[in-house]
């Protein structure tokens, strides 16, 4: 039994480790010596290329390194009949949740304009909005997006969630479905996109949805570039109907060097760094899901393959 | 009965119609256009000139326009037996906290790191410190103090807080008096500074006190410029022992052009902006003490003159 770990954004070796305390006989290959593909039953992967998954033929489980599976489902070759497992890791949830609280902040108490002031010595003017008076839309009430309105409440915001499904949060106004997303976004000074990447969601964010927002709205992106038409965020900010972005993920990582977005001063831009799963905590859930596997048990924190997470 | 409003800094017409909405027959007078100094019986002052206030010989109760009292205290002349009375506001403290854990997710995810890379187009590295793992050390557990402590332990951080006497807070590793205040920093990565400005909290953060926390730790103050030795936290940063700071608050205000802080890339300056009273909620406040004073009975949160807050 052997446990395949393909990624060149982490750090095979403390994955290794933290699993070897739940499972101390688990073998963990790396994609750079696989031996024999057929002793591959568990692979754990960020953004493996299209095809490569499918060389395992006794493949029992394939785990996604980190919340989103959508660099998963891009293979058009993905073995048929194989569970995908997600990381849901408190511990991710709440990085996510603190760089999108941090970027609220920072739009909403004008920090740009203090660190500007700086750069010439200039004692800047008072002038601030009423956190109370503040709208905040989340798109996405799963860990991340229930997390984050959770924080935003007590911060004093007012919050607007929409998700697939009904939910209900004490405090914060859910909505949900098609018919939701409208209301939920009506008004809104921030609207925070913490969605799963499928095909109902894919440029979610669009001159339509931008524009149910309050005039000079703040938009933050925690969660695939592919959920934003970026075409039409540059013109809701060049037209003002956008004050700012914060871009944390995009259509193509790294963002090239030409790309529009760096240049503008409205657009704010990380390197996909928000939230990073904690190997050791996640080590956990996947030894749980391996010792599972053997004794023939039901997964936990399977993707449905139709809805896309 | 007249109230004299003294204040070049807010806006006396919105609180005069909020005074108002409470006590309608309320005469406010504003500096400019004092009238007869014996009928002031009420001054709601921010920074008043030395001197200033004993001009009125029926004052009754001299308002602070702000949580701090000590721009009150520094008058040399101040007239005896009139009680000051302070502002607290549950909507000055979320604002306060609020501004502080802008600025510590700042620092703790190394936000000019990103920023910087945007300004040369570089896709930057991963890279960050464990929110469990990052203590907050504060000074000062009142209203403002231990609001931030309670919201930054519900972001995941390790929280102690240091007050002159003893407090006692869920989760929160609480120290007080002389003998606390070095257990309280050790080690702590981030100290953030809610005092009120007394004989016992000047110069509180000095060489020795910046020596205590971890290396790297960084330093925001909300409380007062008076609170720093500014020459030893120049040095602690330019040693490293301190990697940043935050100030919002300093001994001359507005800063000196020419200060050595302003060109410092490790220090970030914003203009005492992090707390705006909100004339809406402290009105009612004023009011009710006004109230309270025409009905002979015992007013609320009076200033203790001896200990100075």
């Amino acid at each position: 039994m052997a446990l395949l770990f393909k990624s060149t954004y982490d750090d095979s070796p403390s994955w290794r480790d933290y699993l070897r305390e739940h499972i101390p006989e688990l073998e963990v290959r790396t994609w750079q010596d696989v031996g024999q593909t057929s002793e591959i039953e568990f692979a754990l992967a960020w953004k493996p290329e299209p095809g490569y998954l499918r060389q395992f033929p006794n493949l029992r489980v394939i785990f996604s390194l980190g919340a989103g599976v959508d660099h998963i489902f891009a293979d058009p070759w993905l073995p048929a009949d194989v569970p995908i497992v997600r990381i849901v890791d408190e511990d991710l949830s709440a990085q996510l949740s603190e760089y999108a609280i941090h970027l609220i902040l920072h739009f909403h108490r004008k920090m740009s304009y203090y660190f500007s002031c700086q750069t010439h010595r200039q004692w800047g003017e008072p002038g601030r909005t009423v956190t109370s008076q503040a709208t905040v839309a989340i798109l996405g009430l799963g860990h991340v997006g229930s997390d984050l309105a959770r924080k935003l409440r007590d911060l004093g915001f007012r919050v607007n969630g929409w998700s697939r499904t009904p939910k209900a949060l004490r405090d914060i106004e859910c909505y949900h479905g098609e018919g939701g997303l409208e209301p939920a976004l009506h008004g809104a000074n921030f609207l925070v996109c913490a969605l799963p990447l499928t095909r109902a969601t894919k440029e979610i964010i669009n001159a339509n949805t931008l524009a149910s927002l309050s005039p000079g709205a703040y938009l933050i992106n925690i969660g695939r570039g592919d959920h934003i038409i970026d075409r039409d965020l540059v013109t809701a900010l060049a037209q003002g109907r956008l004050a700012g972005a914060m871009l944390e993920v995009f259509r193509q990582e790294p963002l090239p060097p030409d790309h529009e977005f760096w240049g503008d001063p409205r657009i704010r831009i990380t390197p996909h760094i928000a939230g990073d799963p904690n190997a050791k905590t996640a080590a956990r859930q996947l030894a749980e899901n391996i010792l599972r596997t053997r004794r023939g048990e039901s997964l936990k924190n399977v993707v449905d393959s139709i809805v896309g997470y």
